[in-house]
């Protein structure tokens, strides 16, 4: 199963550390790529470089345009929204396959909901994308994101109880 | 089980989105209170407006001083970081009763590592702490935030399968 996270609205300036984090989220919980429909270099730089440090294959790429990717897809185009159907009784219905999950920002157009598979409500609240995706996550690889090795890179964290522990790879 | 979060290191400006993000999750995910450590009014009354229009009882007080906040808190302190021990099998360690949620922001004091009884990794990799949050606190309540209540307010979401549905209370 590949899982993708395509991202969309995003502002340069405005948005640069909430994407970011939409992009760690993505990462950590074993995602193989985030597509950022507006272009970003920086941003781009700013994931790359933590691909480099703390190794995996996590990639991202921007300025890729949404309708072209919600296209072309092949496999389950899933939305988070705050509008959709309860993740409970809904996150049951993704067939087996790969999966696009796609956050938005503040304005989502309105044939984002119509080209989705899926209109999924992570919480009928407003919400943040970030925390709706963090959820989503680990409810649809059900944890198993905790025992993923992130090969290469030149650190790695060793857990500790009280306090911040660091090793070279 | 009162469930409440501090919020450390929150800069007006630079964290305004994150920090808002972070109160959203809270309030969507059934905690009763966020307390951020720095003064933010122009914060208070975002998180106030979401209340007022969507509602619950849900409260937020900026300007509280994490030391204090710690100290006084009788009952369980876990602090969110991805230097802490797997929250697989340290989740199971907190006893039952009130919890405090502390979550940074890029730099954290040496002392919370000490002053929180646990500290607790969701992924020992570069992680958004409001994506950590959001896993916490659904595995935390095993999902029950699903079942949620807002009472009073002004307006409630209409679950869609494709579209945007919302309806005066």
């Amino acid at each position: 199963m590949v899982i993708e996270v395509l991202r969309l609205g995003h502002r340069r300036k405005r948005d640069e550390r909430l994407t970011t984090h939409v992009c760690l989220i993505a990462r950590a919980l074993g995602v193989d790529r985030v597509l950022v429909a507006e272009e970003d270099a920086e941003l781009e730089k700013t994931i790359r470089s933590v691909v480099e440090r703390f190794g995996g294959d996590f990639e991202i790429k921007t300025g890729v345009g949404y309708k072209t990717v919600m296209r072309n897809f092949k496999g389950t185009k899933v939305h988070l929204t705050m509008y959709g159907l309860p993740l409970k009784e809904t996150i049951t219905k993704i067939p087996k396959g790969d999966i696009l999950v796609i956050v938005g920002s503040e304005k989502v157009p309105g044939e984002v909901y119509h080209m989705a598979d899926l209109n999924i409500a992570v919480g009928s609240q407003p919400h943040s994308e970030a925390g709706a995706l963090a959820i989503f996550l680990d409810r649809l690889t059900g944890g198993s994101w905790e025992e993923k090795k992130f090969d290469g890179g030149q650190m790695e964290v060793i857990p500790t109880a009280h306090g911040k522990g660091v090793r070279k790879k």
